[in-house]
């Protein structure tokens, strides 16, 4: 009767986020999964769509992006077709965007699965993680928001933690395991308890649910947005109805996080289980990461992103990004971090990688923002 | 009969050294004596211009430059007069440069009374380094060699040293000290010592003598030097000689420094003595001494150098050049040096500015030259 869970499924790429921790690569108008963050020769969205095709096939990706990046997506992502592009007029974090991907999905084929992923995480081993998801998917069917959970490789501080119980029992999710609870971003000495315990993955924020079911839990929480975006939906496949109606309901929306108004709700009442990923993932978080990412995995390599980069450098660890044709020339530093674009200059270390957020909050509050 | 001392006295500028350990603020088209060091709104050939015109006039400088930098040097000294550049048709060392000058000169004038001023030193209180000049050209018109040495107020280690000795009555002189050896770049150590004793003094390569005393110090020295030099003399005040004469000589004379040819060899045979000057000086030799240089004195500033620099920074030392108009901004390092120019970029610390010269010498060997 219904089609099998797979050929059911529908990937959602919220692509919005600047990635405020990488300026002065990542800026407004050229956000952090517009950028070649892997050395790979494209953009890590086309990455992500490239990883996910495979999955449903090009016509079965939905894009959730900010209007002013419209044509840079488009131009990524030849194979996105036009009804699989939803557009923010302004930002009004995950919940709004992945529930108004659900509400228009759900609305187009009412026994849709979808699965949520970030346009600008880096994952090697593509294939373990498609395996994640194909067993995330039957959970779904089976009535489950389920996550993809990273399988920590390290006592990383910078990750989201997901506190794994006992297994349940799901056809076609055979890894597939409770959650105890979420813990943000730990210290040093709790990512180390976390990893020899065994109980604990990286929050990836891949959700993968039926959309009823998210949409269920989206208005468990939080009544008016459901309406909202249920609202929003039913205008949306009418080109003379949908511009009023965002106009009219996108602005007024609740800027919360889905980790707050699905993921832990349902966590909390046995309806969430969490599928461990064996795969590398990485947020690329930060230019540590960034570096890291880039250094072939040994910590003695200084890594250069730029394709027309001219480095001379005694450096043994750190990372270069060179945006311009300049000289880069680096004597006796260590765990350097240079960014060097066209009108922007960032010198910092990797230890202080985190801290080039407040500089993004500074250049705007002393009216610098022709740069941001 | 003669003129008194300081009615026969003549500057010589020589204006020849890029200053490598400055790159890529320094550059062959560029060179150290043709930028704004201190933010005096002008460049250090003018400021040492300006320091030597009260002693003899405007009309009494000379100054010995490549080719390449005549219509700079003369841009920026509107009051040099013509028969007052001397152009090198390629650097030829210092032996060369000053003995060039002195030969010219002497031919002008018999008893002309010569002193040698770097074009890209920094000095203060330019009432003390005159008052030490005049009492120089007193002990030059004796028939001495003099040097202006400075009294050192700290254990540098990035210069080197004279060891004076007995005190020497000439009139006008009261200052001048015999001399009893020269010292290379000491250790840390040895220059702690040095500066206990009292003995020591900064040799800055201030040269005071009349010019035939100065000759004939040459013509000790290198005998083929000094009849080439007086070749060259005597073909330059005359177009149609000049042009082939110094393309007959000037490549064949010998690279060599006036400390080897005329200071060391004067000494040993007590034909040399040094006036110590009680004023600040530095040879700005790197971006170390640049930034203390730029810091107001004080260790805990950062020194930023660059009308239109645009730097966000929590770093509490070091420098920032900004030849460009981008945003800068540094985050969380210590003792940092930043040099941002249209066509290359340095990053290094303090502690490795005397190893910028590496680089300049590793972009030659690599074909980089376009940024030299």
């Amino acid at each position: 009767m219904t089609n099998s869970a797979m050929d059911r499924f529908y990937s959602v790429i919220p692509a919005g986020g600047i990635g405020s921790r990488l300026w002065p690569l990542s800026r407004a108008d050229a956000p952090k999964f517009l950028h070649d963050l892997t050395g790979s020769g494209q953009t890590i969205l086309r990455d992500t769509w490239d990883r996910l095709a495979p999955l449903a096939g090009d016509q079965r990706i939905m894009v959730v992006t900010g209007r002013a990046h419209r044509a840079a997506v488009e131009k990524q992502l030849p194979g996105l077709a036009d009804h699989n592009v939803v557009l923010e007029s302004e930002p009004r974090d995950s919940t709004a965007a992945i529930g108004l991907a659900a509400a228009i999905l759900q609305r187009r084929q009412s026994d849709v699965i979808i699965g949520s992923f970030a346009a600008d995480h880096v994952i090697h081993n593509e294939t373990l993680f498609r395996q994640a998801v194909r067993q995330a998917v039957h959970a779904a069917d089976a009535g489950y928001i389920c996550l993809v959970g990273i399988k920590p490789s390290e006592p990383a501080i910078g990750f989201g933690y997901i506190q794994t119980a006992d297994a349940v029992e799901i056809p076609g999710a055979p890894s597939a395991l409770s959650v105890n609870c979420f813990v943000e971003k730990p210290d040093l000495k709790t990512a180390q308890g976390y990893l020899a315990s065994g109980d604990y993955l990286w929050n990836a924020s891949m959700f993968i649910s039926r959309a009823d079911v998210l949409l269920e839990e989206i208005g468990r929480s939080e009544p008016a947005m459901l309406a909202g975006l249920l609202e929003l939906a039913a205008a949306w496949d009418d080109p003379a109805t949908r511009g009023p109606a965002v106009d009219h309901i996108w602005p007024a929306l609740k800027k919360i996080a889905i980790d707050y108004t699905v993921a832990e709700p349902a966590a909390t009442r046995g309806r969430l289980v969490v599928v461990p990923g064996h795969f590398d993932w990485d947020d690329v978080g930060d230019f540590a990461s960034l570096a890291k990412l880039n250094s072939g995995g040994r910590a003695s390599d200084l890594a250069i992103l730029g394709s027309d980069a001219r480095v001379l450098s005694d450096a043994s660890s750190g990372i270069v990004v060179s945006q311009t044709k300049r000289v880069i020339s680096l004597i006796g530093v260590r765990d350097i971090v240079v960014v060097d674009t066209p009108d922007a200059l960032l010198v910092t270390t990797s230890e202080n990688a985190q801290r080039v957020k407040s500089v993004v909050d500074a250049l705007r509050l002393s009216g610098s923002s022709d740069v941001l």
